[in-house]
């Protein structure tokens, strides 16, 4: 049994606490947030001890691991703490909204011995992960075109986007990792931008964009993003190779399709969000750490993830204002 | 060029004259119709001539072939004299409404040498008959059990069905028929009978049914009929065996498929009855018709089929109303 | 926390083992089994007591509610000293082989006061419940026909079959229930078993049939069994109404989709068997069963209904032997 | 009945030649092509008369329309010389592979009178023009996203790849007026060009691209182009808006599935080239043209359509070999 702390009890501190405490393998032990109610609440949910300060995660001989749940901002500060006081570190996305805070992490990361892993969630989703496992198998030969299309029920407050970092660090983050998954090393990034909500734009911001990204193997990847969408959280994904495809459609609650005088085999919205929808994958997720911590192997993420995801984000970022690609090394 | 005259200006009258006019080996030539107005107006649509009399079609030179379809009761006379008077004869189902009239033509016709087929014309639908082709060469090993789902998109008017013979003999027959062409002889029929509109039930007939047919492979098809669908003309068939399974589903106009916050990947109304669901198997039908003409073979479809057809419709009306099963020998 | 006992360790035993483990307001307290070591084991997975006799279950203080999923010619026993000893019993399908000890127990259940439910979980998948709460709510109008379709991956072994007491009370009584569910009282029962194995038919079973099943309210449910499908547990629902019709599909792991040279759009294989493919329907069902036991209502399924359903899989067993169909009061 | 003849006998003379002789409203009177066999090859199918010299076509009195299927660079030749014959005239995409040709082209033709339509016919393919009715009809709200993918079965021979003007003019043209026929006016194209085949490559062309068009409203379309896809003709659409979204799928011969132990469900390949998959689109833009034609009004593509088109490929084809975007006015 890993004994684990969630730092944030916010929507993604919840995802985590809640897969935390029906895993067969975990214990959630504490639960840690600045506002003290929020974390007395969803500890009280599972039966776990809260706490208010993040020092006391850290000092806590009874937590084996950590999830940084925090503001993106305090990611590498708890993320650094955490694995110097020798916990496992689980640390959502994106690592930092700055590079070069990032590149400083990396040197004080790379001193420590804990296993320390990055919440690309999505690489956990049992039909992404097929598909990619398919994808390495040969089945459809080399792969040529990824496309990925990723819309968001609804738009967060304008608020919550003001301090996001903007789209492509906040929403696309994922998608990039996903290309990356996929393709490996990418070469050339070119963004569109678009401003379909006025308030988005007055904070300074896209709400939905069209990413290509140019991978060394020749192989184009394309990311199709929105933060609305009418049927709900529309998460595909098609790989296009030489010898075939393979595609991960949306989810639906249930299988049902209901025919009648205006439509037939309609199926129901798509799963809300991301909570509903990547349910299995936070749980895959949490399995792959728990894993690799109790196994002390590598976990299957790392912060050369993170950072590259985030320099792909911050490459697009300037793509989309300047309208000119931008070229990584 | 094939020179066809078509008997019956009626809706089935209509699908025949327009197949044969566009069909590129054909050539329509005659329309006869008592109500010579009909007649006319069909032959104008096509450019061919017209007569009330079925004598002179019979008595025409220039008639290679003759379609057959005036109401059901003169299926047998036209037939024959056409054969008769050495035209190929194309008849529609049923043969007749009464299996001792249908006795006595065929001892007449197997006097006859002319080709004669019968127009079971979903054996000719591109997607039926690709199923029965790949469950002929095995692709799902042994057949064992048929479904065939049969809607129609509304009921005629009462005046119709009381000169129908009732619903097994007016629309299962052509389920009957796809049931033997995947299944052979048949051995047993069980069918249960549903009164769902007050107005049928009234003039003594069924308008839903499920019937039960055991075959002498003992392979078992069940038939699910409706007179009535609100999504359109509803045409599927399931072909379940050892090894795997074939479907043929329902087929819309186009490829569209909507997508909202009530309904997803909807797909419009099935197409909406015979004369568009099955444009392509009656243009077959004509092809094969045409083919078996032209080289001396012998149709696909014989009297034998009609027959048989007919008995099972026969034994089911006996069933529905019995609740017995009924035995064929 | 409801403490919850789990009689039987065989397969259903797991199962609901399994699931009272997981869920957040059960607990597992203990596991039964002759086989002790089958009891151990089981138990020990989940951090459970073990024991060999059923009535150390049912003088356990420690136990609130009783998992029935003894063989069956034990339900009965089982259920009822589990309810004389006040236990909540949660019994599985089928309550017994013969019609008479299930009146003989009824008389003694309704002395007792608690709560005692059958377990036909696949009331509690959430597609086939949603169709159902969509009929009851009117979409499709008054509902006609219902087509179940219900094939196992593969035959259990023929030892199994012998004592099963045949493929209707074993296999069919929940497709049974699902009539019942749909179109409640059943008056008319018509089947046809099939033998396509060898190995069946000598141990006196059928092992496919088809079964047809006139409701009072005029609508007819079609059942389709086989005990054996090519790709995985074919579980499917058609319901057809007078404005529509609603689908429940089969599940698969993941929602990926492979095009190549042969084949398009080609999913994967259903989910493998009942354990996979109703995991939240066995979920669902001990949340329905756990809410009534903590509220003193009701439970969703009652001796009635489990009554009901021997009686249809008595009549389909004597119709399928007899030929003709068995009418019920 | 318009007398048409057809200029090129090559493939998509052939589509057309086909297509005017099946049409009611139509008949094919002469073919052209200076390959006098293939001309007369082409005629003899459907009872035409036959030349090698297009201006014999022009002066023909018999022919009222022309169809110019001849090679690119003789699109405008053959265009004005029909036109200023008097003919009406329906001109194969693309117009030219240079702008400057179809500007000079441009001024001659505003001095003719006669219907010029230019061949986009996948404005006319049903699918694709039902998306396009329901977006107009407001069905999804305000267009955002319009993603197009479009793959061939198969790569020309590099002799064609050649002279084709590159994949931009050869291929994407029909997705760029795809892309207007939804969006409107286009103000930046941004095109990533991939070299997936070495013959391709050697003749300095690219053989797939992604390719993101900014529209003037601020939606913007993807277009995703490979000239080779394992499944068949890969041709789809997805128009994505505010209040929902459009599909438009592949289409296959028959609607059959199939399942067995590796695959569910399975579908055909799609249909496996253009004469297939657009045969409808063919007709019915032939129809636009004859109804144009007989009722002297404007057809409903026009030189404006062409110039813009072949403005997207120039810019696309720009944009890939220097990486950079273009801006359009």
């Amino acid at each position: 049994m890993l004994r684990i702390a969630v730092i944030g009890a916010g929507r993604i501190g919840h995802v985590h606490a809640k897969t935390i405490a029906a895993h067969p393998q975990a214990e959630l032990t504490l639960v840690c947030d600045p506002i003290g109610t929020a974390a007395e609440d969803l500890a009280a949910l599972h039966g776990a001890r809260a706490c208010k300060e993040a020092e006391e995660v850290f000092a806590d001989p009874e937590v084996d691991a950590v999830v940084v749940g925090s503001p993106t901002p305090l990611h590498i500060p708890h993320l650094l703490a955490a694995a110097k006081a020798g916990k496992a570190v689980l640390c959502e996305k994106p690592i930092a909204l700055d590079m070069k805070d990032v590149e400083a992490a990396r040197a004080e990361l790379d001193a420590v011995t804990t296993p320390v892993m990055f919440g690309f969630n999505r690489r956990f989703d049992p039909s992404f992960a097929a598909v990619r496992a398919a994808v390495a198998d040969g089945r459809i030969g080399e792969l040529e075109q990824l496309t990925i299309i990723s819309r968001d029920p609804a738009a967060p407050p304008v608020e919550y986007i003001k301090v996001s970092g903007g789209i492509f660090r906040d929403m696309t983050i994922h998608d990039f990792d996903m290309a990356r998954f996929f393709l490996g090393d990418i070469v050339e990034v070119h963004a569109v931008g678009q401003n379909l909500d006025e308030g988005i734009k007055a904070a300074g911001d896209f709400d939905a964009a069209v990413v290509t990204l140019k991978a060394a193997s020749g192989a184009v990847a394309t990311i199709i993003n929105n933060r609305h969408c009418a049927s709900g959280y529309d998460q595909r994904l098609e790989a296009s190779g030489r010898d075939g495809a393979l595609f991960a459609e949306n989810i639906r609650a249930t299988t049902v399709r209901l025919s009648n005088a205006e439509v037939t085999d309609a199926q129901e919205p798509y799963l809300d969000f991301f909570l509903e929808r990547y349910a299995d994958a936070y749980r895959l997720e949490l399995s792959a750490f728990i894993e690799a911590v109790e196994a002390g192997t590598t976990p299957p993420t790392s912060i050369d993830d993170a950072i590259k995801a985030l320099r792909l984000a911050e490459a697009a970022t300037a793509s989309a204002k300047s309208g000119q690609p931008v070229l990584l090394d």
